[in-house]
């Protein structure tokens, strides 16, 4: 249902193995841009950071809340649209290690988006523009443009809104 | 259905804007006072701070666990009772800042009462005396006095218990 | 329905009490190794706090991704099998403090699990070989050998995969 690329390991689990598929540099690296983003007190540094050390693609006036946590290893593969919000300590996700196998995917969010806090977004999602994703939300598959979603996992609340 | 009161914003989104609502050094100075709640070992002193340089009510005997974390903005809008347990990493949140608008609303935990670890309390609600909310749970609406709730979202698991 | 003691508590609240049931010092020392272990970037030092410091029982090659959170105050109720993945910012709880009484219970996860980013697992849970359990997940129960479970509060998603 994702849209994620699968890379099957040998051995002990990809988790482990981690350093085989990106560099410790790398790792560390974008670690310490990522602590730095989830405390720095202004927007526009941050975005600063995401797109010049991050390689994420993210559009004019979007704002990052507090303590939100892009992607460690591949945050390069997240892709955000204008004008949207991002939700305290929301998780963006763009790969998963698993067993036999690791998988990446590319995270878009459109533009006029509302991330509430606490949500996590798995690898491999499309969240269209104008939708809403409730707080402490699980977005395990796409969201349609304008839709507001919620819960773990996430149902559709409303279809498209206008009001908002 | 939160008691929320709404602030329309012109221009960028609320969160773009959020030095127009509140000033940088009260943000950076609460922000500093809650990292040290979230970790300081102590529950008197955290209580203190709580009371005195963040402007919350806080009742007598009530324990703030480990990381929880409250509104980085207006603090001073949660009031809880005595003798009441927060769990680990709760997020209460009395802001939420949207595209058009901004909404501020008070959060009044009760006396008594349990909130699990790794819940999300929302904007503009109140959870009664004795109520019980499970880990991971997202509050998005009140809880009676004495309910026993949880999931996300919310649900009743049973009304009213004495045996607790 | 989980396998915990339960011990009663005289007067406030069993968190306020935290001390009378937990020496302070060894929660500091815990606290250290926990911090420490949630920034970590390598996964054999991180078991080697795990088993000699928290006396955790942690089997081979299991994998701990950044920022999982131990229970601070009984990590050494926590036992987990080889080849296993515990995701990104998993709090694992082997006790929870009540107003009138506390409860501890172990957590017991097996062997070639996975476990989803954002997870909360409750004390007293078992968690079989081979489970799946989704990101977000709120485990407050046991989950079965080869299960596939997610949600807040976790249900089934298919009981029993091979091919995974």
């Amino acid at each position: 249902m994702r849209n994620v690329e699968r890379y099957p390991v040998e051995g002990p689990n990809a988790l482990w193995q981690m350093y085989k598929t990106v560099s410790r540099v790398k790792a560390v690296k974008n670690f310490i841009c990522i602590q730095f983003t989830r405390y720095c007190p202004s927007l526009p540094v941050k975005n600063w950071v995401y797109r010049n050390l991050l390689g994420m693609k993210v559009g004019s006036h979007t704002a990052f809340a507090l303590m939100v946590m892009v992607d460690v290893f591949f945050p390069e593969r997240i892709k955000v649209g204008n004008n949207t919000i991002i939700g305290y300590n929301t998780t963006i996700l763009t790969h998963e290690y698993l067993i036999r196998e690791y998988r990446l995917g590319e995270v878009v969010i459109g533009s006029g988006v509302m991330i509430g806090a606490n949500t996590t977004i798995l690898p491999g999602v499309t969240i269209g523009d104008g939708a809403v994703v409730a707080a402490g939300s699980v977005v395990h598959k796409d969201v349609e443009p304008g839709a507001f979603v919620g819960g773990n996992p996430i149902h559709t609340i409303t279809k498209e809104q206008q009001s908002k």
